[in-house]
């Protein structure tokens, strides 16, 4: 009998999954949960479903430094955002993969597999990354079975599968945001309710007291915060903390999804909000408006390959050299001020700052207003010369 | 002896201008205010101002609807914003270069002056506009003078100019936004004290209750708040007043200026922010994936040409007649939250939603699954070689 | 029986086709071919070859006129290349399949079948335009049934459809040029041979004199040759016959193909390559440094969007919507120079020209120089910047 | 008596700036000339000018290896390409400029003077590499006192200076190309005369018959020509005796200058065409298709900073560590036909191939063609819905 190991959560589609290689492909079956910075229970109820189903041998992968180091931190100085969404579930699953890669290699499996759906985008971030560093045969079974949720159901009961508890939404958590959709988020007219929200509070609910943060960065990744150093890890999970309990992080999009659908969507990302805010407005200290308009373009090519599960592409790692050099001066201090949903940047300190307070302020005569005559004069020539030729 | 008409706000600059055109370039001086919908003091005063220093011929221009419907609504298809900024100053110099010009024509005046100082962008936006338009000889006293501003007290003094009432900072408004620099601000790291603020609550001074509105939007412009039909002036006017109350629109950013010196900016663009975030949330619902990242390009082009004063390139005017055509499917309703400083789209919906909310559905079989497996496993074909050549 | 309508060449592939879609699929088959340009014998063949294997309805649709005014300039004006290609296939491909879902529709077909294989890009360029505009069953016998080549011929012997004449080369021509792969091609390293080519002598055959022509452009598209005013279909096959006589127009290319396949494609285009130079001469002239450097980003998208198949994307028609007014100033004459498969553009003029000979001279003082003094004292101020601070 | 170091060439504007400093500016000149791969009589003439002139201390600075390896080869990896011309004149300037600051340095000046005018953009490259290298003044006279050609020969007829023998053309040559401008060719409609050229035969001249070569790349610079090992500034040297014997490299375009002033420049660079062209044929061979797409957005930003003198600007640098990476797979060996003018590549190969012969095959099995039937109709998903929605 062929051996399989599959990416395994606990819920409904991956325990369906779990009686189907079984019933349907003939196969052994290794079940598998990478921690990436879910909370405890989404960790701990995988094993117990496991052994609940069937006693299946189960593997905890804990990658949640990995995530952060090497994944949340370069996103953090590609400002990578993909339609005003923080990338959180995209970022997670190349690394996901890749365990589970190693955990087949290392089981001696022949096939991997996962219960991903036919519409969503983790089909394609997934078996992208497992094709690429694997020879194992890979198995979709609700894809391939094109199963709607009703029928998951109905074949759960069938085999004793313990149904989940009634869940409204479809939701997916890692240390960098928490996604929600589903049920009534379906429709976009609705605003979702405060029960899809577990990460931030409402604005209503937040702190009437408003919080200063200072947050330091170097070569473009956060070190510290209000003067405590944290490791990668840490300090995101602090920043969740803090911006979600002053309601800071919510997101609601239509988005474009990898197969061209169009999806509604719900996301949680407190900490990746105040990070990327921060991060921001220590750029605009530090590089040239030459850099900062390419780092925008590097940004939008860095988070569409994300997306679209190219973190394998070799342009990403081309990009992540660019960015290796022109972060190492994105370094300094920002000042932040969190209040009932509202996050604003209210300082900011470098010692590789290019503002030079004497020259801007109006007393300082270093730069001869004089010498500008002429630039002004000549500026915007071609501008000049059409309208003179075509408007007059 | 030759006529200048200046631009003219009774502020110190351009008070000190009247006397030094008078003085120094022995010149008949006309004065101009176009009203851009500053508040009704600051078109007040420079007619006030131009009598009380010496009687001079003032006139005021208004320009408050043009400015609404043919820079604001254009620079809404475009998503214009610099940097963070939704560009106020930047997008009425041109129009009140215009004006100017045209007043210029009919007073028969020799040249046009203004008062800006050598070290910011108006000089460029201003003169070319300017001298595009026209022929007239174009004086900056400031900045040919190289004046300093205690330079331009002391000679204000010497001429009996009044001194204006101290203000701590250099403030620049009009319809689309209000613009604060100078003083302590001058210190990035510095948080904005409360008086600089005046179009805009703080968090904590907005009304407990949060204020759910909706924003219709025709052809890519928004045409009504809460089913009220307004025109564009007073539909700006009222998203100011609305967003500004609730603590929302602070802008604080280290800005590029045009000839490269890097200068920390507030700014306060209630209105802008509100209809800018619901603009997006339509546009994401209905453009594809593919008119959206090409909108992005064309909003930083757009935004640059603003920010650099080269509003008559015809660059701008092609990428008019692109957004005419993409925008026209851009109408529908957005529902906004605001509240305390935040504010969050909520809702929306279009008769031109490229989103269908029953192929997303887990239920729904329009799309076989099974139709996929091909796809993913091709996706991303060339990443995968890559690996496989050289990371195995 | 279910009728079908069968984009048909009178080759290998779409001969299989028809009697596939008789015994396979059991359809009454209706062929037609569209003509975008071919050389004679292609537009006859089909009508033969469907005669011969059992006088099957076919039709001839000529499309030539609006391939020349409706796809072909408007990719004159987007300056069209891909990867260094004129994209003369995959232009037609939209049309054809426009073409062949119009007839459909008036056969009162139930079904359209096509040809192409499971590894080009056709398939998604044929698809794409069909399932837009129509709500046939798409039939794909080919690639539906995984045949290999020889297994057609396998197949071809044992229903007596006549083999076609042995040709090394599998070829796609049109109006816009001709495409050349396989056999010996397939080899990245070994120079094509003599016989691949049709349209384009070699620059050993060409002619020993050189020839100068002038092209004549109003709003961005050619409109005469030395004077002689021409529609799109003559002018385009007019300069196919000069530039190919004098052996320009050979493209050999590695090119990446939709599904992420690279592939050795071998083009004759001479007539696109005249007119394409010519044109980008004259946009030099006419144009601000602005509108190139966005002409240059739009022609990449333009490219994409028809290579991928897109042509029915809204963000294709916004992108015309832009050049239809940014190429109303591209008027004017270029002169070239042909020898020997070398083509220069050795002249231009136009009534639009932004080139002022006066001011670029020597001996001019309308720039005065001085003037230039602080703009360049004050250039790159902040490269300057930084290299004080991190470089000395 | 100040001491200044004057970039100098021998002819006119130079020349004349020698007077010039000691009599109006009233200096001790020393002179220096900067070998970046001129004739060697451009070398030479300096330094017998000097003397001849007024016997001033002159210096011969060859910086032709560092040219080849520091500013080609970057510039090869980067396809430099600026309005269709590779940047010769623009990519030494920055390196002159440096040699220049540090004779300045080492001969303890407190000036240093360059001969250009105020309308070109040599002005920009200079004064920007100058100003960020050192403190010393920077003295332009001929900007500075606003001459014309005419005033110049004037001024230099007055002092004794020996006039140039009457060249027609303004011309600039290094390593990396030559460029003529001025009299005839400043009207754009006149075909360059022969005698405007130096490097390149006219095809009519070039040899009867064609030759193919070979050039191999490593790390995406070239390092051999048909199996020569050859240093870069031997190489590049070699290919341009190669490419202009066959006529091949001679470039006529309308190029916008840093000031926006149109001129009509004439270039020669065969060896760049030739290297370049290699190039590209060997990145479409190694490089995805996404990283051909980054790198044509990284090719234009790195040409325009080459091109406005930005060569100091931390993005370049930030560009330069993306294409090291990048570039590492570009190796390979490319070959090219040359033949009276025209250029072919006509094969290529690599170790770092990712074209695949096989999978490319009409008889290959490994890609099941019906594993795309889904991808082919899901495909291009959001232009049908928008074709359904508003076409129909």
């Amino acid at each position: 009998m062929d051996k399989v190991v599959l990416a395994f959560s606990g819920g409904l589609d991956t325990s369906v999954c779990i009686k189907l290689l079984e019933e349907k492909y003939n196969m052994e079956v290794v079940t598998a949960c990478v921690d990436v910075g879910q909370p405890r229970e989404e960790i701990e109820r995988p094993a117990a479903v496991a052994m609940d189903i069937g006693n299946y041998k189960h593997h905890t992968i804990d990658a949640r430094e990995e995530f952060a180091s090497d994944f949340i931190f370069p996103a953090i100085k590609a400002n990578a955002l993909y339609e005003g969404y923080p990338l959180s579930t995209a970022l997670a699953r190349p690394l996901i993969a890749m365990k589970i890669v190693e955990l087949a290699h290392a089981e001696g499996a022949d096939a991997i597999a996962h219960g991903c759906t036919g519409k969503g985008n983790d089909q394609f971030r997934f078996e992208a990354i497992i094709r690429s560093l694997s020879d194992c045969k890979i198995i979709a079974p609700i894809r391939d079975l094109n199963l709607t949720r009703t029928e998951e159901m109905d074949y759960a009961r069938s085999c004793g599968i313990p149904l989940p508890s009634d869940k409204l939404y479809s939701i997916d958590e890692n240390l960098w945001g928490r996604a929600i959709e589903g049920d009534i988020l379906e429709d976009p007219m609705v605003e979702p309710p405060e029960d899809a929200f577990s990460w931030t509070r409402s604005s209503a609910d937040a702190p009437e007291k408003s919080q200063t943060i200072e947050m330091e960065f170097q070569n473009g990744v956060p070190i510290a915060i209000n003067g405590d150093k944290l490791n990668p890890l840490d300090l995101v999970g602090k920043c969740n903390d803090l911006a979600g309990m002053h309601g800071i992080g919510r997101v609601d999009i239509i988005e474009d999804r990898i197969i061209g659908l169009k999806s509604r969507e719900i996301y949680e990302t407190p900490g990746a909000f105040l990070i990327l805010a921060a991060h921001k407005a220590l750029e605009q200290m530090t590089l040239t408006r030459n850099e900062l308009k390419f780092a925008e373009i590097v940004s939008n090519t860095y988070s569409e390959l994300i997306y679209d599960g190219m973190w394998h592409e070799p342009l990403r790692e081309d990009l992540d050299h660019l960015l290796s050099h022109m972060q190492q001066r994105v370094s300094g201090i920002v000042r932040l001020k969190l209040h009932k949903g509202s996050l604003r940047v209210v300082g900011r300190k470098s010692p590789n700052s290019l503002y030079n307070q004497e020259t801007v302020s109006f007393e300082d005569k270093t730069l001869d207003q004089r010498e500008m005559t002429g630039m002004v004069k000549n500026y915007a020539m071609q501008a000049a010369i059409y309208q003179k030729l075509f408007k007059k």
